[in-house]
């Protein structure tokens, strides 16, 4: 580039430079205290190699020993794990932060999650046979742990939600936005899923914070379980303002279930696009009349 | 992390350990038996180059030749998708494993798939044309090649669908599942698809197994050609399930057809959320009449 | 493989070679004097540290110093953007090449560019607050910035409409498309989106072209901005397609808003899958009525 450009990007840098100084909230510069979504990421790679011991595995070993292996990558996560906990922990503390109190509660909580992994093990198990017998296209199960979003989304979720279970600030989140970037499937961490749980195809469902999903439910792409206005805002924060879905329900693609007062009861079959602000009850099929439509030539 | 840290750790550790030998699903071990999606992945952006010699480069060739560098990548898709294929039959096969049969099985699918390459760009030059005549907003062909989820999804399952001519297990789902997670369509590889298609948008778009598309057929984001029901799950597995499309129809965003006996004969449009479970005559138009709103300050 | 094997890949790598000689749009070959998608990409990574100093760093830098880091970045993005910009101008002139003129042309436009930065920032933190003030899950706005997918989508595309109304060819669209991959939100890089914007969710969005949105604008997954028919295809370029929505209107999840002479008044609310093709008045709230659904056992 010519000199005179030159000139032109060093002015650029200044005042780009100068921009950051007046303490708005998108100029943050608190980064090496602040949890990592790259180190975050790369927990969730090693804790799927954890879940599932024989699909994901560390393609660098080439004599695979599974005790081994994965005894480095257990202790891996614990060490990295803490590590993100304590500076999540420290970045949100409001008051005197107390660091050897935040010390002893990261250390806690690693702890308390790796403890869980067995539990959450036997929820995935369910839900790969929820898979397996819930579509005609499932030829392995091998196929369904290796390449369905469904599987995927809710193996880092139920993960990300015993994180949450233990108020673990902003990882939780960051790990399932991050399924939510691969799948298209967006389930919050706070959400409550029962077993033998099952999403087809899976692109755009939405499943808030304070939804309660029982046992043996299947739900199709485009699916909502959502609040019925957040114009509140922060005002509704910690408000029950998503849908209960109980056990053996089946909703099919682009129904909408919204409201934190709705309780789609067991056994209820939801047909694909339609829209339900107030309860079901149990045993009941709601599918839409023939729409009326225009006809033309 | 202090001592009694470190001692939780390895007693977890054990539990872990002790809990990946009970048999279960999620816990199979034949890791290097077994298909590897990196290297399924490796394939699929090795195809892409194969397919588009001047847009996917290899970037690390700093003098370009395009006839050295095809051969070798051609040469590299043989040797690795050879050695996929046969870890997937390998895998796959249920009774006696007749190594010399797969063996040879293996080296005939790749052979038969490697040669279907020159018919699959033959239907892709069209598909870039039908996306570059429908769509207003697209300014140069490069642009849709280079940037459209329509075309990268489409060229990934007009792939994957030859390999699941042949009944090549696993490989071609774990490539569509690949673009989907690119893409947001999710597009399985048993769908039948003729010349023209065009995906505009694509976000949430469902086509399922034994779907049949025509010749010129355009569909835009969210809209699913899926199955009536699946409650029947794996009793319904190779009945026929998906919608069949004539040539020359377009489908606009969040429209379902469902249905195995759905027939959307040729000419029709159909409109934007329309819902349809059984056939539309040829040169029909169908859209939702103005819905009943409710209007309110 | 056998040798027979080796003689056939042989074969095939002739045929696709000789394939590759019939002037398809699929075979262009012009690869070094295009516009390299995976350095645009690099470019919105390096744009991203720019924008959000705090959030997006550089991990091989041990010792953090903003300044310096920000230059290097800064000036980095400089050189490559003005690279890619002259080979999008040379690769897309279509009349004599006039290498100087447009040498310029590129320098001005990088420099254009990377002076709106400052004001595309203020643009962002009110996006921030937007997020923040919007949605009752969000606990901290660093959760927004390193999660929500629709942060990231308003980042890239307030970056990439600068280029577009700079009329730079082919890489707003590559950038906008880079973003939807990851978000499965799909705004084009024409459309012209005022301060306070707010996408939750966000998967199946769609903004078209010709869209232009308002101040304090919310809008949930699935919405479509769009246009009412395309099968007019390239006859449409240029044309308003798409629709407008006027300050503080919130759009619910799944609806459609078609047709560029359809507006949305001020402060009106669209309910969810409302699907609308004419002009709403401000301050009106529309939803569907309940719907005529089908209720069974």
């Amino acid at each position: 580039m010519k000199n005179i450009i030159e000139h032109e990007i060093s002015q650029i840098t200044k005042s780009i430079l100068d921009d950051y100084g007046t303490g708005r909230n998108i100029d943050k510069m608190d980064l090496f205290n602040q949890p990592s979504k790259e180190e975050i990421i790369a927990i969730v790679e090693d804790l799927l190699k954890i879940v599932y011991p024989g699909y994901y595995r560390d393609r660098s070993y080439k004599i695979y020993n599974i005790k081994s292996n994965s005894t480095v990558t257990i202790e891996d996560v614990a060490y990295h794990l803490n590590k993100q906990i304590l500076l999540a922990l420290k970045y949100t503390a409001k008051e005197e932060n107390d660091v050897e109190k935040l010390t002893e509660q990261a250390e806690k909580d690693t702890v308390t999650f790796l403890k869980k992994i067995p539990d959450v093990r036997a929820m995935l198990e369910t839900d790969l046979e929820a898979a397996f017998q819930g579509d005609p296209a499932a030829k392995y199960r091998d196929e369904i742990i290796l390449s369905y979003p469904g599987m995927f989304a809710i193996t880092v979720n139920r993960l990300a939600h015993e994180l949450f279970l233990l108020e673990v600030p902003l990882i939780p989140r960051i790990m399932t936005e991050y399924a939510h970037s691969i799948t298209g499937i967006d389930i919050h961490p706070g959400a409550t899923i029962g077993k033998y749980f099952f999403i087809d195809h899976g692109t755009g469902v939405v499943v808030g914070e304070t939804t309660v999903i029982g046992d043996r439910v299947k739900i199709y792409q485009g699916v909502t379980l959502g609040a019925l206005s957040t114009r509140g805002g922060q005002k509704l924060r910690d408000v029950r303002r998503h849908p209960t879905i109980e056990d053996d329900v089946t909703i099919y693609s682009g129904a909408s279930i919204l409201g934190g007062e709705t309780v789609v009861g067991k056994n209820s079959v939801i047909g694909s696009n339609v829209f339900i602000t107030s309860s079901i009850p149990a045993d009941t099929k709601v599918s839409m009349k023939d729409q009326d439509l225009r006809w033309g030539q």
